[in-house]
């Protein structure tokens, strides 16, 4: 099974595409940015497009994004949402297949624990996929992170499903 | 020119369309409504074809949108923004010329005054569209209410332009 996942944000959206048949489940990892010299529909377009290029090339067969939790910083949330909401739509137009889980649902699936430390989810991001290093940029690390949640994650259970 | 106006929601999306150039200003207004029971992809998707279809209808120069301002509910702000990311971009993608507007601005343009009550701007809205009742939803006087303070505003005062 092909899986994206991805962890999505407004300047920069990660992700990351593994492949469960496979020995060696990377495909490819990376990250989507926009410059914050663009206006917000320019970036909006920008995410949508390049999210377009990703399904055309790896035909995921299903999508894993994080949930959004709530910021300290409203007009942060606001930016995050509104790409969020870009992302969501991209993902139903060119895969159909989407499932959400909460940063506790992904710490629980990588480390077993769901107060797990960031670093320590790097750690088994890297150690799961059999990489030399932490998959750099973070974005992308945690991007994987929801991916081999999503893996891990019996299809019978299908309460995150959208 | 033809102006759509619009007061971005995630359950209900007021529209206005009014043309500056007829003595008889309003084109057609309404709402863009999305049951809770459908998922969160579905109702953004839904709310893409809508836009779509009014885009399609009545080819609107320019698009007014009320900016998002902060709510005490977090999980509504959340919802609201990701729809009205989805809302920008349909706009971006089938328009391209986007103006926005904040609350205080409306209020100012259409009252005179930024700090009017809602029943103010909404009797205002009837006035000047020289209509016989306020227009129903109050999402779509809203909406209309931003299409009017476009017109208001002066093309060379682009500093709402995004």
């Amino acid at each position: 099974m092909v899986i994206l996942g991805i962890d999505p944000g407004y300047a920069i959206i990660g992700y990351g595409i593994i492949d469960t048949s496979k020995k060696d489940m990377v495909v490819d990892y990376g990250a989507i940015t926009t410059p914050k010299e663009d206006s917000l529909p320019v970036r909006l377009e920008a995410i949508d497009a390049s999210l377009k290029y990703l399904f055309d090339k790896f035909k995921p067969e299903v999508v894993a994004i994080e949930e959004l939790f709530y910021f300290k910083n409203q007009k942060t949330i606001i930016q995050v949402a509104q790409a969020r909401g870009v992302i969501v739509l991209a993902c139903q137009k060119y895969c159909g297949n989407i499932y959400e889980y909460t940063p506790l649902q992904i710490k629980q699936a990588l480390t077993g624990q769901g107060r797990a430390e960031k670093a320590q989810v790097q750690y088994m991001v890297k150690a799961i996929l059999g990489l030399n290093s932490i998959p750099k940029p973070d974005d992308a690390a945690d991007a994987l992170a929801v991916a081999i949640c999503h893996s891990q994650t019996s299809p019978s259970l299908n309460q995150n499903k959208v």
